[in-house]
């Protein structure tokens, strides 16, 4: 009985977020307020501020919630195939998750740009995860004999880093799938190429 | 005397132009109306619309005049240095002038999602001169016998579509100058060993 009180601070917070969440999805960050969620649940907004001190909070947590979810799918993988197809597979796997959120979340534009400033625990996280994945396939290739990489964790941050015109919502929501398919493969055999070069 | 009116209506399209620019700046592009520009130009909203049928239009056009004058600075360059060279100087130089961009307008991020979904003529036009320029870099390297790349425009395209995190206002915007200068860096040095393999 003495973790009653805890729990139930934590169901409250879960109830906060799927509200949101739904709200956002239906009407648009800009246009959902505080009192807007707190009204839904029939509780009062100070009870809200309680859990989640602005809106940023909100969309952090939320983005929190769904990214550690996707990378869960990282997890099982395809180790036994060659480190290019290791790469392409990889992101072709994230492209489709994410072209997923944005035709489930017409308002994706509006909380991708309310987070911009923010530079959110969330979106770090994932970027981190992302990253640790590409490493772990560099260093396969590396101990294989096929990659010549110095420096594994750099060339994932830089291999990061060029995946954003596949993998940016900005980015990837006004082409259509061939096109990012066909991008992806371009930028995995660039990719590739570089880090079968002893020089980078 | 003939020419007279034609001069006049190009006169005014600059007018329009101008004053639009100088507002959207200001105030943004959404607060600004058709009936604001046509107000602080002494003209009627109608005569606005002849010549733009839409704000979007209108972003078209500032857009245009001033990445058309971007893409002269392209012109003059330093042809004599190695092709990885070129290659960094040009990405810093788009840089320099994306960052600059960005800081003379705070509105830039409401005016870029605006043209995102509207896929317009100016941005088109832009991506191709880097593309072409990028080409022009990557052919030097394979004439002087550096780079291996069995279709230049391909390559070309491809290292446009990588340079997004270095030149796309959204994804620049919330990171400081030395750390988009260190990321170009690294990113030049990844495609240049790309192309400096037989394979891509």
């Amino acid at each position: 009985m003495a973790r009653r009180p805890r729990r139930k601070a934590e169901e409250t917070r879960e109830d906060i977020l799927s509200m949101a969440e739904m709200l956002f999805r239906e009407r648009g960050y800009v246009a959902v307020s505080i009192a807007d969620i707190s009204g839904a649940l029939h509780m009062s907004p100070a009870n809200v501020f309680k859990h989640f001190r602005s809106k940023v909070a909100l969309i952090d947590a939320i983005a929190g919630r769904h990214l550690d979810n996707a990378t869960e799918r990282f997890v099982a993988f395809d180790e036994d195939l060659p480190p290019k197809e290791q790469l392409l597979r990889f992101v072709l796997r994230l492209l489709e998750s994410h072209l997923q959120d944005i035709q489930k979340n017409p308002y994706i534009f509006e909380m991708v740009l309310s987070t911009i400033e923010a530079k959110l625990e969330a979106g770090n996280r994932y970027r981190a995860r992302i990253e640790e994945k590409l490493g772990e396939i560099i260093r396969t290739g590396v101990a294989e004999g096929g990659y010549h990489c110095p420096n594994p964790e750099r060339a994932a941050h830089t291999v990061a880093d060029v995946l954003a015109c596949v993998l940016h919502p900005i980015l990837i929501a006004r082409d259509d799938k061939d096109t990012l398919v066909h991008r992806a493969e371009e930028i995995v055999c660039m990719v590739d190429a570089a880090l079968r070069n002893k020089a980078c």
